[in-house]
Parts: structure tokens; sequence; C-alpha cells
């Protein structure tokens, strides 16, 4: 396992620095194939989810007051926990600024500024902004990213379809608009709280995503028929993203299980026939059990 | 990208006038593929936009009053804007007449209408109508429909689903009336809101479609039995529509990437072994990257 | 178009009666390739159409007040119309029986005799039971589902399907109940409307279809963290029988696609290379353009 | 039928013990090839059935008020026959303690168990016990599971794409918990019941699964407008795991159509040639006619 290619969202070019001892933090901190690798992403993912939940119990007012030194015991340790962690990622790679500013590097960033911010602003300021610091933190969360290898087949589905799925929201973008300006039309004037089109697109939105909080409904007989419509074209527009996508993921899966047998590259399409890099006549290999 | 086919939906045979001037304009106006035809097209895209703000944001009493005249100004601004554009088109086109009464045609007159009728109308006139005209200029959202090249694999689509998705709408429309007729018997008389039938199909619609909205929900016990397996069949209904179009989107999909070497004719389906057009043998290619 | 099989479900074994006068009516009444044929369906679609919205409207109570004797009108002039066309169907077919006692028999009696049943009930008959009858009329929706040829493609997807949707069904039926039962332990005595398994078990099954009323919510913390669950659940869950049924979908068009040359069964599968009813080999051919 | 291998989920090296006697009962209780088999089964399904529905009318109090004694009657009626059920099993089997333990074994223990308890618990002992005993039986309704032998094929699709369901989660929960921290940010003032994380998470699945009770919403035009993306971004976001469900489903339909002739093993994936354990040449066969 040790020569395949990284996923592409992870290729930022960090390598190891030339110290032995860089070697070997490395291979725990940003690898997972060693027994110390794997712990220390176990401890890591616990520390997060622990930190998502304090902060959550934080917010809630009953819990803050019986358990509050708690939480900011927890806080603090985790705080430093994350912080010899970011030291140690900049530590052991051979070029700390690059990953600095990557975007796992940004999200160490985030989750332990706010903390040490907080330290630095005088009680009489604005509680508004240390709430906002200290919800921050929620980012954290995003650190969850780094166990996701197998997002790179998704994403390369997603940017495949992406010109096909931009003209879909456009269709319903454009749907939404015209059709919450005709419910302010129909409806506008019944009190049923389509009071001005901004209200009235929110209720298409509500409504066509099927979502239906109820708080906005129409109660005219001509507005219950448009909203009928509008509800059973949400309904059926749904296909339409749901069918480009799976005919994407199924062409993307046959896609990968081909490869070069001479240079490794991948097979350019699933009914390719020859390399697109090398020229090799490509052998025909499937998926699942082979590998 | 000079000679590519144009996308079907837009197939309304322009050419640009005989003139030299008619033909440098329509390069500007109708295509995207020089840099100031790219820089036309941003900027209507962005005048549109800020126009359709400006009308919902016109509809909130608040915004209204306060900010009236700057509205007023950007609705001018951008009337004029849309009038030198449609003039433009109707001016470098070899057949006005025939831009005219296109699709983008209309909606361009539909565009800036409103606003010189508006003009026109005495104070004393009834505000609906006023009103309605106003609105109407959310229609301009549907000059963004130019920017959608994608549009047509999945017109295509839909046009071949077209038969099998009306079986589904009708045994959709057969279900509605009848659960809807089913609920007002059971319910009807238990002061739940299903009043009459008309209301409860609106009811069995708002189910079916999962929007839930509850401002109409079944208080009895067997009208509970009933609306549950209403929501169960229209839960499990969607997954027709679904393969459906998914099968019809692959098999569009693998169709789409063979051509004919000999005539350049599309493939007639995605198996096909010769051209349907001039009966050359047809070569495999593949879809996205070879292009 | 004269030979083409008939579609499954329409395969009645019904043919015209001996005389010419039958054999005449009958491509009128039973088919639609002729001008005649067309223009009855398109009549009888009508009548079917205004029935209905009769029927609906005659539960408002504002309109039937109104409008009593225009619907009644309606309602006669509809009844004598379905009973002529029945008459009709039972005259020029060769066995009127078992035309009677199909499935599109039985909606003809369905759609007239609660009319004339109510003509025979005396006036002081329990309201409830006229009523009922009334409503009755509502399944001549169901007159509409001669016009689904292309109903038998879904019809089979639908039966290859039915085994592995039964597994899905009891996975859902199971899970309903479970998280009901659960739910009515967890909020039971919070007085949020829980108040029974059956209750509960019903806003089990409005929560994991996504309906989500809101008539009843849990309100205690342990509740909304199991309700949550479940939402996600359910959400899930939808992707199960949607990848089953698109599978089906386009396995079976391919499948479609393949017609034996010396019998013209239609191949027993996409990948059949020989006739499963005549043992002849069978050429590729394509779906929809070579037809 | 005999010798075809068991499904995957039931194969617990269940055999029947060495005496004629166990082989007869084994055949009727374990299969449901012989007529008495199928009866047996038939009997059992539903006996499920009824004791469900007896759990379930038990908790309405007006019911359990009329009908008390009825429903212990057959409360304990279903008890001593899934007792004697579960002594035949365990009585016809080899090894009787592996099926003890075995899922459905466990199933059977907890199906009969809480009303033995129950009997043993002296009456003043609390309410809450006996109720949640009492409830403990609804997961009767996991019998079912027995019957459900085309559970195998989506068990194994689900395996299969797993990993990539388990990305979605992953992605699903970081949003969750960081909309639902935005809205709490956002309306956390308004006095619209975002009052804390925890409830402003329980909004943000609610609106993303499109459930939509309506119990909680946004108040203010910035949290409508957060709201109004987080629904396009819910009901956007269910296409990826249908795709990925689609794509899986599709590939396994076709790979168990082809079985290795000369070993019986099915083929290693959909383009396989040869038997990934045998190495003969796979003929291709076809799924679902030919069997």
């Amino acid at each position: 396992m040790d020569h395949r290619p990284q996923p592409e969202y992870l290729e930022t070019g960090l390598r190891p620095g030339p110290h032995a001892w860089q070697h070997a933090w490395y291979e725990v901190i940003f690898e997972a194939e060693t027994p110390a690798g794997k712990a220390f992403d176990v401890v890591l993912l616990a520390a997060i989810v622990l930190s998502i939940a304090a902060v959550m119990l934080e917010s809630v007012r009953s819990i803050r007051e019986a358990w509050g030194p708690l939480l900011l015991a927890i806080e603090w340790g985790i705080t430093l926990l994350f912080t010899a962690e970011f030291v140690a990622r900049l530590a052991c790679v051979a070029r700390p600024l690059r990953y600095g500013v990557s975007f796992f590097g940004l999200v160490d960033i985030v989750s332990i500024l706010p903390s040490y911010l907080a330290l630095f602003l005088p009680g009489g300021q604005s509680f508004a902004i240390i709430r906002t610091l200290r919800l921050l933190r929620v980012f954290r969360v995003l650190k969850m990213g780094r166990h996701l290898s197998e997002a790179n087949t998704l994403l390369t589905a997603l940017r495949h379809t992406w010109p096909k799925i931009t003209v879909f929201l456009t269709v319903i973008f454009c749907s939404i608009v015209i059709l919450g300006t005709l419910m302010y039309l129909i409806e506008g004037r019944s009190g049923s709280g389509f009071d001005d089109i901004p209200t009235s697109v929110y209720w298409a939105i509500v409504t066509m995503t099927t979502v239906g909080y109820g708080d906005i409904a129409p109660v005219t007989p001509l507005g219950k028929f448009a909203a009928a419509l509008i509800m059973l074209f949400g309904y059926a527009i749904i296909i339409v993203p749901t069918g480009i996508f799976s005919a994407e993921v199924m062409s993307g899966a046959r896609s990968a299980a081909t490869k070069c047998a001479a240079c490794g590259q991948r097979a350019s399409s699933a009914d390719a026939k020859f390399c697109s890099a090398c020229g090799a006549k490509l052998e025909e290999r499937t998926a699942d059990e082979r590998r």
C-alpha cells in the first residue's frame, strides 16, 4: 500500500522533512498504515467529537450553569491537544508554511485560535464577539475530512456532472423566482403570510424542496391550486439530477476499474481500448474482487 | 469552435445581416467565444440579477418606503439597458422579425414592455393592473436561459422519457383523486379541515409529494391509518420516474459519445455498429477526455 | 400497426363479434388507430374529466348551493353517455359477459350504477349511504387507464423488482414498529402527543417518509435525538428501492430493444444470444431510432 | 432446490440432529420447501402480526379498558406458541446452544422472556419496568426476518457501497453541525426556538432531510435566507448516495447473473471472462428467465 498514489484532494505536495525523526513522526501523524498512525487518528477523532459535544452543550443554559467548570476544563484540554498536534504537523513536514496555508492547515488554525483570542479580550468586550469566536470552534468538525479517502471518486463524479447540475440549478432558480412572484400576486392580500416577494420566494423554496414547514400556507382556492402544481413540479424535478449523477457514477465506476498494464494510467473512460497516456492496448480488468 | 452545430433549442435559423458591422455586433451579442462576447454576457447576467433583486425588494413595504427613489432609478437604468440590447439584437440579425417572435425575442419584449406601459397609464388606474405589470418584469429571469448550452442533453432525455413519465403522472393523478375522495369520506365530518373534495385532494397532493404542511391533518384513527398508507405510497412511487430517467440519461450519455467518422452523424443508439445516416462502420469513441 | 401484439394488461381475449357492424363499432370503441376511434377516445376522456370535476365541486357547499341544478344536469348527461358507451361495448364484442367481468368492464359498471341506485333509494334513506354512493363515481377516473399503452414496460419492471421491494417494505415495516414503540417509551408521558403506540407508529411513518406534518413532534431532548436518527434513517433508506428500480429499468430497456427476427418474440433478457421461443440466433438491434 | 447454498446471513452452520425425527422436524421448522414447512411459516407469520397488533392496541387506554382480558388471553396464547416453537427449534438442530446464541435465537428469547419475567415481578414493582418489558415484545417483529431470502443481494450492495456512504454521512454530519451552529448565531435571540445549539442542530436535521415539522422555523430575513440555502443543499445532496447505490445494484445484478459452469462460483464481476475460482472460461448466462 506504500506506493499507491495519494487521493487528488490530499496532493498538497507534502513530504516529510529530511531528518529521521521527521520521517517517523510524519508516518504517525499524516499516515494511517502503521498501528501508531491508526492510534493517533483514533485519539484525534475522539477529541474532535468530544470538543464538538462540549461546544454544543455549552450553549444550553441549564448545562452551562451546572457543568460550566468541567466544560471549561475540557475546552482547554482539547485546545492544548490541538495546539500540540498543529505544532507537530508543522515540525515534521519539509515545508511548514505550505502546510500552514493548505486547507487542513487553516482548519487547524481556526480550531485553536478562538480559544486564545478569547483570553486576550477584556471582560468588558461585546459578548457577541466572544460568542461568535467560541462558536467558530465548531469548524473543528472539518478536521474529520482527513479520514475521507473515498471522497475522491465522488468529487470526480461531481466535477463531471457540474455543467448539467448548473443547468438544473438555473431552472430551479428561475422557477422559484417566477412561482414565488406568482403566489405573491395570488395570495398577497389574503393575509396568509405571502406579505412580500422575498417571503413568497422563501415559501416556494420550502415547498419545492418538499420541506413544508407550514408556517406559510395558501388559503385561497386559486392559491392552493397553484401550490399543488408547484409541489408536483418540485416532486418530479428531483429525478433530473438523480438520473444525471447515477449515470456518471456508473460510468466512473467502470472507468476506474481499467488501468493500463504498461504505465498504470487509468483508462480515460469506461469504453477506452487504448491507454490515453502511452497508447498500449488496455486489457479488460474488473473492479472489486481482483484488486 | 466556430463550426460546431448550435444546440437544438437555439436553432432558430438566426444569421448575422450582410453588413460587416452586423457580423461584428452579432459575434459580441449572440456568441460567447470572443472576450467582448463574454464581457457582454457577464454584464447582461449582472443586470438581470440586479433587476430581479429590485423587483423583489420593491414588494417589501419597509424597503420600498426607505429606498423607493433608488429602486426607481435602478428600474429605469435597467429598462433602458435592456431596450438598447433588444434594439441591437434586432439590428444585427438578418431577419429581425424572426428574432422578435422567437422565444428569447418575446422574453426581451416582456422584459421592457411593462415599464413603458406603466408610464402611459393614468395615475387613477387600478393599482392591481400596475402591480401585475410591474411583477411581469420578473420574467426577465428567463433571459438567463441563453446561457444553458448544456440543456440540450437534458431536454432530449426528457423528451425520450416523456411517454413513460405521462403514465406515471396519470397514475399519480388517479391516485390523488381517489385517495382525496376517500379521505373526505373518512374525515369529512371530524372538523379536521377535510371540508370538501377539492381540499381533500389538495391535502393528498401535499402528503404524497411529502411536503406535509400540517395545516390539514387527519385526527380520526381510521383517517390516520389511511393517511399512513398514502404516505408510504407517495414515498415509494417516486422511485419509478427516477429509475426511468436514470436509465435514459445513461443510455443517452453512451449514445452521444459515438459519432460517425465518415459523416459526423451521432450514433443512433449506444449499441449501434453502423452509422444510421451513411452506413459506414462506427468506430467506438469515448465521451469526455478524448474530445 | 395492425398486427402488433396488444399490451399484456389488455389481453383479456376480447374479439369483435361476427357481424360487420360489430367489427366496425369495435374499431371505433376499442381501438385508437382510425380517426373515428381517436375522436371517440377524446370525447370519452373529456367526459371523464368533466364528470370528476362535477363530483369534486358538488362537495363544496357554496358551489352546490349556487350551481346545484347545473351539476345535476351534467351528472345525468354523463351517466347516460357512459351507459350508452357500456351498452355499445357489450354489443360489439364476441363474448359480452367476459368483457363485463374484466377490470375495465367492472370500472364501467361502478361508473354508472351509483347514479341509478340513488334513484331507487327513498328520500328518507341514510344520507351517508347516498353520499358514499355518489362519491363512488370518482372511480370513473380509472377509465383513463385504457390510454396507458406505455404502462406495460413499467409493470414488467415493477414485477421483476417486486421480491426486492418486498424486502425493503418489510425492513421499513419492522423499523416503523420498533421505532414507534421506542418513541412511545421516550415521549409517552411528556404530553407531546405520543399517547399510545398506534399514534407513535403513525408519527414514525409521517417522519420516515419525510412528510413531517408537525402535529406530533418530540419535545424532550432524548426524544429529539431519537427523532433525528429516525429522520436520517428515513432520508437514507429511500436510495435502496431507487437503486433497485433504476437497475431494472435499464436492463429492461436493453432487453426490449432486441427482438427475434424469425418469430418476433422479445429477447428473454438483455444479453440473450438466441431467441427463447424458437432458438433462432438474435441479431442485435437498437432501441429508439431504428424502429 | 435442495442443494442451493443458503443465503449468507443465514449461514449459521445449523444442521438437523442425527435422529430421523430431528431431520423431519428440521424440514418443517427451518425450511419452506415442503407443504408442511410452508404451512408452519404462514401460521408463525400470522401469530407475529397478531402479537404485534395486541402489543400496540394494549397501549391505547380505551381499548385496554374494554378488551383487556381478550388481549391478555391472546398474549399468553402467543407466548406459549412461541415457547413451543423455540423448544422445537432447539430440539431438532444438532447444536442447540449455537442456535440459541444466533441472531434469530436471541430474537426468539426476547420474544418470550418479557411475558415470563412479568409473572415473577411482585405487583408493587415499578410500573416503568413492567411497561418497558411488555413493550420489548415488539421485537417479535424481527422474527419476520427469516422470510427475507432476497435480502442477501441488497446486503451485498450495501456492503460494497458502505465506504462511499460513510463519506456521504460524514459530509452530512459536518454540514449539520456547522449549519446548526450558524442558525443559532443568526436566530438565537429572535425567540423563534433556536434556543441552543443542540436544538438548532435538531432543526438542521429536520430541514435537511426535508421532514420539516415547522415547530421551529426561522423568522428573521437572514435566517430565512440561510434556511433556504440549507434546504436546497439538503434537497440536492440526496442524489449522491442514490447515484452510488444505483450504480452498485446494476453492476451487482450483472455480476450475479454469470456463474461458472465448472465449479458454480459466481463471476467475480460483470465483465469477468474466466472463473476467478477455477479458471474455466465463463459462458454468458442471463439473469431472470433462464433460471
